[in-house]
């Protein structure tokens, strides 16, 4: 219905749209043209009913996953600014995309905000997109806008595709498996507990830095995952949105097994490992690291240390999978065992 | 990242569930699980990082769209009930696989609202998306749940296919074409007065009843769309979503074509024709009608008349294409001839 449309629209005087006022829905789809990339598979992009694009290949999938960020809930413009929150958006799909061992392609946005926001938020909005969407090489395809009463609402939607027998479900892992985690943990949440407190990135330095940056823009492991799916490497793989302990569940609800992992060899961020009354507390069920947390059964363990290409992000050990009756546990270092609950994140927990 | 998952819980009172109070994400997934429906074509659904889908054939191409439905903007639960809503939200959609004559296949639905709501609406909004689905025989693919501030946020994203060579554009219309509407123009616009009005769809009758549900329950003309692509009658088609008056421009400008309709030949909806005091004005400019407006070749009419396989929806010739510098003109009944402003929907403009 409302897609974004090639108009070609009466000339409006520079002025009124640098005051970023009385904005009509197709000078906004005006400046997201400018944001849309030539894309080989691309028959049609932005300015018809639909997106139409070129089919895959016979042993190719399509990947389809979509979130939802809303203002308040997901971000606050006290913490962050449209800039980085167009990064963020598209970034955390791409996420969803690289535990599944996919290639990214394509992407819709649709976007509801008050109307004062128009002049501020659009622009540096999609800059931020962009940003990503180059780095990354997807493509956007389309969108709707609408007004909304009070708050910013975003709606990313990301297509990719992978080799049909190399995809990797979160329902792979097998009791012997090892399992790795890419990068560091906790720096988001402590990101956000630091943003809170008043520090601004433009300010911050070193571990500050990084656990505020970790937190506003955080890099999807796109690259990791598909080499970990196209060498056959991972038997399960599930990004972390909501916090080890509860991604992990996940992991083992849809792979029926359990895990068993090492509070000592949890790759916790300096910036938490240093700020945090509870690091570790603060590692396993703090949010939004959107690294990847993956399985690995013991015959192709030599291999993947082996062969591994990237400096970044580094991978690391921390546990093994269980039989499904054992449960999912944690074990200290001075050896004691506690079943390992799932405290990440639930939007309608009380 | 919070995509639909497929956890399996520690068991929940039933008492509490059916308070609607503290239901937890995983509890609103395992009630969309319900209804998610076997296709033969989702290798994996809800319940991993993406859905994983089989490839098209090599010579068709992918559809996608996506729209916005905010609650205050778009929609008011003085007026209507999550039930509609459902399947207003998904029709919508299908509408925009009709515009370029293809068939719907999956779709993700994402739906931020505020917490008190979620016993009331979940259940309810999910059926009416179910009744559409089947009706199409679409399928549920994911999306994700968050909590809103205060207002109820939908966001669908619809893939369907077509044949590539038949896919029909905004863009492809031609001066001496004919222009045609599918059905009736006015009833959603009349039906969302009556609304506004104090009339309820549980008590209306008659014609009142037809210009509530056209408003409530539009059907998208999916099987007409579809039927004037694989035939090649259509040289171009778009659906009505702003109202006929934004949607011809719209269409026009895609084509570089100019249009002229006739105000005699506009078919007005029953109720807009009795009890509007501008029954023109409300066809012309009253928006989600959800009909469909395409072209048709001299060369295919004839083809297009002796074949036109539907009672419903009937198509009405109300214009033909002219050349882009003519504009887009209407005439009236008695030979007045004034330039056609598009005045129908738009999100932004004050």
């Amino acid at each position: 219905m409302r897609s974004f449309r090639n108009k070609k629209q009466e000339a409006r005087s520079k002025r009124q749209e640098a005051r970023g006022k009385n904005l009509s829905e197709a000078d906004i789809i005006k400046k997201l043209k400018r944001v849309e990339r030539a894309h080989p598979a691309v028959i049609r992009g932005i300015g018809d009913d639909c997106a139409v694009l070129k089919s895959l290949n016979k042993n190719e999938v399509l990947l389809c996953t979509t979130d939802l960020l809303i203002e308040k809930i997901d971000f606050d413009f006290a913490f962050t600014d449209p800039y980085r929150l167009g990064m963020k958006s598209l970034a955390v799909n791409l996420s969803d995309i690289a535990a599944m061992g996919g290639a990214p392609l394509y992407y819709t946005v649709s976007l509801g905000f008050p109307r004062e926001l128009v002049g501020d938020f659009v622009g540096p909005f999609y800059r931020g997109l962009r940003r990503v969407e180059r780095k990354f090489n997807v493509a956007l395809i389309g969108g709707d806008l609408s007004r909304a009463p009070s708050d910013v609402f975003i709606s990313i939607t990301v297509l990719g595709k992978a080799q049909r027998d190399k995809v990797v479900y979160r329902s792979g892992a097998k009791p012997g498996d090892l399992i790795f985690v890419t990068g560091t943990l906790g720096g988001s949440a402590t990101g956000l507990r630091l943003l809170k407190e008043g520090h601004r990135i433009e300010d911050a330095e070193g571990i500050i830095h990084q656990a505020l940056r970790t937190h506003l823009c955080p890099v999807p492991r796109v690259a990791a995952g598909r080499w970990l799916a196209e060498h056959k490497i991972a038997s399960s793989m599930i990004d972390l949105s909501d916090g080890l302990s509860t991604d992990l569940h996940h992991l083992c609800e849809e792979s029926h097994v359990g895990a068993q992992i090492y509070a000592d060899q949890i790759p916790i961020a300096s910036a938490t490992r240093a700020l945090e009354d509870a690091p570790l507390a603060a590692a396993l069920d703090g949010g939004e690291d959107f690294e990847l947390l993956f399985t690995v059964p013991e015959n192709n363990v030599k291999r993947f240390r082996q062969s591994y290409p990237f400096r970044k992000p580094p991978t690391t050990h921390i546990g093994h999978v269980i039989n499904w009756r054992e449960g999912v546990q944690i074990t200290y270092g001075d050896g004691r065992q506690k079943k390992l609950l799932p405290q990440g994140y639930d939007h309608f927990k009380t």
